[in-house]
């Protein structure tokens, strides 16, 4: 028996009329190399820390898509996402320079796709133009999560590769032509299977893929061949090893179109193991080479699922598993 | 010339059918003793660690909104929210315990004000039943912000305390009897006056208060005289003051409807000086008193101004200054 309520919404007018990307000098020499609107030399970014330098990518990524969306910073009513940071200082600190309002959001590496969500029920809501935005930099991310990046810690097979990035999205109300719409999204709910170890964190984030992707099709009565393709945020390639066997034990075989963003980011001679994280992955891939192959036509129906592990270093330092979130959204042209 | 766009969302059946608070032992001998569902004895909460302790609150003022409220757990759509920890773990964790869909917020201390909006426009898309929760904790955010608890650091006069507690509401589409409705809300910009005292968050956030309620105030053509009282969350003593002063020049006297919830919570013998502070201080208040004084017709219409201070210990060692945020609710019955 179903017992559980929906959890997908549906938008009318969330139309992306735009997407801009700032990507590092790494991300830039990947699979999607050439995509990118501003792609880093030096991931200093001109700036004296990391820190710094990732709140600058915001800025550059939230103005320029703005720009590029052929709008002024006057037009925007508001600005909404989230970075890795303790306190999202990234994004917060790069929403000072807006005029428009502000909703600091986090849901780890899923953030991206969560952004899309409330940028989306702000439009419904009576908004004309809200840019959603979420990043992470590697060198921010590791000394903050990690080891100090001087200690040359050897990193584990199963790890991952955080990105560093940002990806901007502007969603209007309205649009001249037809563009890449959000017209139903699922909110993630959270799931823990005891995954006690952080390096592993697509073997966490795999069972949450699976239960918003099984939730998704049943709300909505489709199936994974109605889609083009679906993107998972950043499992990894063992993590999407692991939500393919988890999504045919419920009766879905998604293999013919899932990608990972995280997997498909980087070629294998970059040693990132099993691919890239962080919540730059899902927004760079999304606004760079999905809205493209969106507006050529290449797709015209796709599923992007943000997957993001949400423990933090104290609650794996007290002895916690490892909790996990994906938020859906279906995206059309 | 007023160039700025309206920032301001409007809500026809944003219901607040109940709300639920859990409040530490301090808190429960402030001003507003016995409004509380709970009033810990210890703020340890039977668990081994404040953090564990935390995350219980959490849990329990979800639980307690649901119970009270006459619903199930089944019967919720979405849980959003979010508390003043690295990851805001205590929200995310507590979280896992729900079947409903989970948005992580994050805005300091405008944390609970940010997920009335952003529930009340959950609803405005469809969803039935949403819980909008925030809180915090004295001893977690105190060694993960400032000092080890047992340094014994003395305070200087202008800080705050923070309060622990957590608030939680639940936001319904339909309700049989009449009950304070979230009518409209205003969404904060981000406000950096170049404040650096990391001690003095109230005069950090005073002049993003009095942007919001400006700006609230030329949205909806209204005057502070339209409302029975204005609630700002955690400005303090010395905030309060200098908002009055700030909102007058701008042609608004608010001296007459203005409480703040930091202010108010605490009796002067208990020593906090400027007040409470912290993401539990508004939903506290809101949550327990407000309610109660709307419910009973002592106040029709109010006007709820959650505070937030936006930096992390990080930006202040990088000399960065205080950026802050106040996001806006009209609630009325």
């Amino acid at each position: 028996m179903e017992c559980y309520k929906s959890r997908t919404l549906t938008f009318t007018n969330a139309n992306i009329i735009e997407g801009y990307t700032v990507a590092g000098p790494k991300e830039n020499d990947g699979r999607y190399k050439g995509f990118f609107d501003i792609a880093l030399e030096d991931d200093m970014f001109g700036q004296k820390t990391f820190e710094r330098a990732e709140r600058k990518m915001f800025e550059h990524a939230i103005d320029g898509a703005i720009a590029k969306a052929n709008l002024t910073t006057m037009e925007i009513d508001a600005v909404v996402g989230g970075d890795l940071l303790n306190q999202i200082v990234s994004m917060s600190f790069a929403a000072r320079k807006q005029h428009a309002g502000f909703l600091g959001l986090y849901n780890a590496c899923a953030t991206f796709v969560e952004s899309l969500i409330v940028g989306s029920c702000l439009i419904s809501n009576g908004f004309e133009n809200v840019v959603c935005a979420a990043g992470s930099h590697f060198s921010t991310a590791e000394r903050q999560y990690r080891y100090p990046l001087e200690l040359g810690v050897l990193r584990s097979p199963v790890t991952q590769w955080t990105a560093t990035g940002v990806g901007a999205s502007v969603l209007s109300s309205a649009s001249e032509t037809p563009v890449p719409r959000v017209t139903r999204a699922t909110i993630g709910r959270v799931v823990d299977y005891g995954i006690m170890d952080a390096n592993n964190m697509g073997a966490a984030m795999a069972p949450s893929a699976c239960d918003t992707l099984v939730r998704f099709f049943k709300d909505t009565n489709t199936v994974p061949e109605d889609y083009d393709a679906i993107f998972t945020g950043d499992l990894g390639k063992l993590g999407s090893d692991i939500l393919l066997d988890l999504t045919r034990q419920e009766g879905y075989d998604i293999s013919k179109q899932q990608h990972d963003c995280g997997a498909s980011l980087y070629w294998d001679e970059q040693q990132t193991y099993q691919g890239g994280s962080g919540a730059a992955c899902s927004a760079l891939v999304f606004n760079s080479v999905l809205l493209s192959r969106l507006r050529s036509g290449a797709y015209k129906k796709i599923l992007i699922a943000g997957t993001g592990a949400l423990m933090s270093p104290t609650t794996s330092f007290q002895g916690d598993s490892i909790p996990a979130i994906t938020h859906l959204a279906e995206v059309c042209i």
